[in-house]
């Protein structure tokens, strides 16, 4: 073996130099996330054996991390929706998805996803999650309260709400506070213990997948207490592992700006390595130059009242769509500053997930253009028109919706939001493996790899695009396109 | 072999099948263009034998399509620079190619490229390249005197300008007319064929490469007149094989935003095989999602007085720079529509090579912004704060240069430069495989695959996106780097 092969995730160890198998299951999953354990549960319920190798201590890798909220709808509504009044038809929820994926959207895996969306919340609500028939209206960044139902998109915002009828479609899970992720992981990983299919070994770190010559995947390298063993897959590998967040190198290679964020979003084994895998036997890896990246500006949902401006000094979002569309629009802005600007009275806070400083304050905008150094007249300008017409119910240069607007009044305050100068800006990686619905991982031209899946953020899933994300979309994904994966791997006959 | 083998560039051809070598060599290179010109020119002349296989029935590639500038300067200034006064200082080029890179600049490919550039100088000239010691002082997209030197990007743009000392550095060929790249193809075809060491195959097909088991590079498989071939390649194999703009399943996977564009600039082979070829052995594929895309509205250079407004009514860039950067940043812009507007007197003609309708006219902006539909008051205010300041000198929002602004004056007319709306967007890919600057192709882990090397359009080079794109970046990418592969590859032990 090359000195490249021996040190490498991405160069398979060769089948035929393989003396012995140490296991032998029939399905191996790599990570015991949300996507891992979905995966586990359907191929075991499907009569498949099964073993999961999680590189840490203990399961739900970035899932547990999140709030875990997952994106549902269509078919009419979930029992939730249908409760709060919501009777989601899934064109709208197709429609939504597909312009929030942008050029990129995957059709396919969209119609997978909401035509399946109804019996996703019946399946998960059947494992025990709870969720409460109610509908949390105050536009958040999560819901900390047990309410089920949130906007967590840009659903109701320009220009999706002209395309498709907006639809809470957040599903929180019934708990206090930001509990989420741990709840859920909780109760999945509960259902893959009591499965006796299913082994789990956890500080266990995939090294390598072994493949034959034609890239035909038969199980995986794992080491254990600096031991290495070899795991015979009768029926298939899924490659669960997580994005690359965590790996500066490859977020410089594949996604550059995105290093003009602070804060990755992420567990410490986001680094690539699914995706390294999946490539070393010829996988395309796609949408690697996307991200999530957010300005957490609300709550409070009061913030969203406020306006957005560029070096230039003019606006260029309307300010209610969803925090992490704000974000991507942010970082194109030429020019190397962003403000928000808000009416400051007394009771004014900045926004308590921001962390952004003040840049400036007025009695009137000319003082506060002059404090923030921006062209002159063109904050005044601004300002006088987004005023004059949100007198009047109207934004029409960025179409915020009515709800939102009010004339900015004195005092003022405008906060930095500009990266690298203390705002907190989030980020997360969305490109992967290129892969079917049915978690097949597919070659560049679009064959499917024998024996290799994959699901979550692994994958190029249903999310795309930072600048159509909505909360709940990733767990959404790596649950839904979990099980489909481990759907289809234990329908494949054991080699 | 696997169905996916049979059929696939992706997948190589194992070096165990390999029963007979029907043609063996030292170099094979795929593609007769630029870059696979100038690697068989240094492997020959550094005692190598070679082999170039081209599928189409003559050498050029999209380098013959081209102005085939060539980007040069730096190291005092060329022969060329120096003789019209300019003493171009490496410094000042490396800093403009970094800020053109963006953060994905290739660092170590940008100083070699720097450091090489007035050998580079020498060595094209020295084949019988002819270059006039003369200034073309005008802006235009291409030169069509025999004059030599031209500004070719946004060197003397905001916000290049204030970080790098502007030069010209485009490399225009002595010949009138738009006839660079068939002067320039035709000097390197006649060295290539006096040279008894290089052997051109044409209206050859590369299949695919012929690879061991640990991914090492060994040859290649061609089919000519209906038959396959097996090439041993002694010391390596070198893909020159263009990008993969002709490809629009390639397109749609790794760089969809390019598909709103209009015009392919390549030739028919720019398929992507090279790119697959490398990723079937392993190769990391970079950049794919970026390309450039210009909105080519000089000349005449006078169009650049215009000014570029989005559907919020808004100026967005300085118009003064490059039309790629143009281009780049119209595709950001949120909204469906972007316009340019001009005085319009009665000589006034629309730029020809822009093919845009007029949207609308007036007497007045008032009127004109009626016309446009665009928000009531939101070009009259752009107007009338551009005017203001142009009267000075002075682009305080966007920092176009004194030399392009004046007040624009009734009466008006606007081009409609909305994508997909008549007027012309020309593209093509700037994302391959990553490589060395010696053009050693490299893994996802950044290990080089042996035997394998690639040069231009199929790597991912100088030209990193459309935001800084020049003229004469990728032909002088693809003939610098070209010759660095064919001088690497030279160097190996025959196998």
């Amino acid at each position: 073996m090359s000195e490249v092969a021996k040190a490498s995730p991405t160069a398979p160890r060769k089948l035929k130099d393989i003396t012995q198998w140490d296991f032998e299951t029939d399905v191996a999953i790599v990570g015991f996330g949300g996507a891992g354990a979905c995966a586990a549960i359907e191929a075991a319920d499907a009569g498949s054996d099964v073993m999961i190798f999680e590189v840490a201590s203990e399961s739900g890798g970035s899932t547990k991390l999140s709030s875990a909220e997952i994106y549902m709808g269509g078919n009419g509504g979930t029992p939730p929706q249908q409760a709060s009044g919501f009777n989601d038809e899934s064109e709208d929820m197709i429609q939504y998805l597909l312009m929030a994926g942008g050029p990129q959207a995957d059709e396919k895996k969209v119609r997978a996803y909401v035509e399946g969306s109804l019996d996703h919340y019946h399946w998960i609500t059947g494992l025990g999650v709870p969720y409460k028939m109610s509908f949390h209206e105050k536009r958040d960044v999560m819901c900390l309260t047990d309410d089920c139902l949130l906007y967590t998109g840009s659903e109701k915002a320009w220009p999706f709400v002209e395309k498709a009828k907006p639809c809470p479609r957040g599903h929180n899970i019934e708990v206090e506070g930001d509990n989420g992720g741990p709840l859920l992981v909780g109760i999945l990983t509960d259902q893959v213990e009591k499965r006796d299919k299913i082994d789990v070994h956890y500080e266990t770190r995939v090294v390598t997948l072994i493949a034959d010559e034609n890239n035909d995947v038969h199980g995986l390298v794992i080491r254990q207490n600096m031991k290495e063993y070899n795991v015979k897959a009768r029926k298939g590998v899924i490659l669960c592992a997580g994005g690359f967040v965590m790996n500066d190198e490859m977020l410089q290679k594949y996604a550059p700006q995105l290093l003009r964020a602070t804060y990755k979003v992420g567990n410490p084994g986001d680094m690539g390595t699914g995706i390294m895998m999946g490539m070393g036997v010829g996988a395309a890896a796609i949408n690697m130059n996307e991200g999530f990246v957010s300005l957490p500006f609300y709550p409070p949902a009061e913030t969203t009242y406020g306006i957005l401006v560029n070096s230039a000094g003019q606006r260029f979002i309307n300010e209610d769509c969803y925090h992490g569309r704000v974000g991507f629009h942010l970082m194109q802005q030429l020019g190397d500053r962003v403000y928000m600007i808000f009416t400051a009275t007394d009771d004014w806070k900045p926004p308590s997930f921001l962390f952004a400083d003040i840049a400036g304050t007025g009695e009137t905008i000319k003082e506060l253009e002059e404090e923030l150094n921006l062209p002159e007249g063109t904050l005044q300008h601004t300002m006088a028109y987004y005023n004059k017409n949100a007198a009047d119910g109207k934004d029409p240069q960025f179409h915020k919706s009515a709800e939102y607007l009010a004339p900015l009044e004195p005092p003022y305050a405008a906060l930095d939001c500009t990266p690298g100068r203390g705002a907190f800006f989030p980020y997360f990686t969305l490109g992967g493996l290129d892969t079917l619905p049915s978690g097949e991982v597919l070659t560049p031209e679009g064959k499917p790899i024998k024996g290799l899946y994959a699901a979550g953020r692994t994958t190029a899933g249903i999310p795309r695009t930072g600048a159509g994300y909505s909360s709940g979309m990733s767990v959404g994904d790596a649950t839904f396109f979990g099980r489909q994966a481990g759907i289809q791997v234990a329908k494949q006959n054991a080699r």
